[in-house]
């Protein structure tokens, strides 16, 4: 790893792998540049040259070997490396975060839902316990996770975070539309929902 | 909007839109580049940039405006460009941005969701009504509904976006970890959830 490699490219070969998961489903052994591109309304030649950079050597007359391409991507984006989460807050979109297998694939372990709230404290979700915040910062410290997810509402985000921070959470992945005020050393990743859609409507 | 505007700074003003939106509730009136930037970890130079690309005429020596330059962004960013849209699976996910009332802020109009689950139909969430797939196409014509968001389980991703290519929605925006084969005319903003969090994560 080496290279760094841009966002957009990132982006890209997350979606190429979304494809050759499918098409190992179907038991389609291999796939060209020009189907992949043409899933992504993307130019062949942009296709080719993302693949350029994993050093896949599955390459034939007939295309690119699925598996093989599959494991460069995931190779290259550093799937393997195993990052354990906590998500906090056991509404609607923590729980479609803790019902996502996908997650397992890339190398993201959820380890367990936090919530405030009696009646949803003790149930699993997709094999994931949903426990007292209150036991956040002893679980968080024992099973050294430094990632949370928050999914709380927007305003308790700010009051969550402090209390993430205090748990020693290095990096906080941010689903709420609240701008998070942390230290120096935390990072946040907004998944800015809003913002992307106005970036897809911005030209319609 | 004559001016293109990069997905890069699309991006960071909704966040600062965010902040002002929370400035706004604690009543406060002026707010500086420094304090837009010091929240988003960026230079205080980047947010005067971005902030100039508005037109925005409410500075003075204490700062900006908070709420004409929230105003500002809402103009530049065409908030008031109304799009209504369906949800497309009234699961966990769905639910969630049903529930998630800044839709309404940012001119995103959530008509109904759909769903095949005859034990959901007919439920409301957040005063929208859970109706059967089947009245999709009636539906989509007469509201001139042309943007759906894709909430269903990835296996049935391509046929329910075939569905709606056949409604007639041009717009669909794919929360599912599917890559959708759609026509020329039909455009699908993938919401890469995985790939956002490789991004994030690549470089620790």
């Amino acid at each position: 790893m080496a290279k760094k490699i841009s966002d957009k490219v990132i982006n890209r070969l997350t979606l190429y792998h979304c494809i050759l998961m499918d098409y190992i489903e179907k038991n389609i052994e291999y796939i060209s540049s020009k189907q992949l591109a043409t899933l992504l309304k993307i130019d062949d030649s942009q296709a080719r040259k993302d693949i350029s950079i994993l050093n896949n050597s599955g390459k034939s007359s007939v295309g690119y070997n699925v598996k093989e391409l599959k494991i460069s991507i995931e190779k290259t984006l550093g799937f393997e490396k195993n990052k354990k989460a906590f998500i906090i807050g056991a509404g609607n979109l923590g729980m479609a975060l803790a019902k996502y297998d996908n997650f397992q694939n890339y190398g993201l372990n959820i380890l367990a839902l936090f919530d405030n709230d009696k009646s949803k404290i003790g149930k699993t979700v997709n094999n994931k316990l949903v426990l007292d915040i209150d036991k956040l910062p002893n679980l968080a410290k024992k099973s050294s996770v430094d990632i949370a997810i928050l999914t709380v509402p927007r305003t308790y985000a700010q009051f969550i975070a402090d209390y993430l921070v205090k748990c020693n959470i290095k990096h906080i992945w941010n689903f709420t539309p609240a701008v998070l005020s942390v230290p120096e050393d935390v990072q946040v990743w907004n998944e800015n929902i809003m913002g992307n859609f106005l970036q897809f409507t911005y030209n319609i």
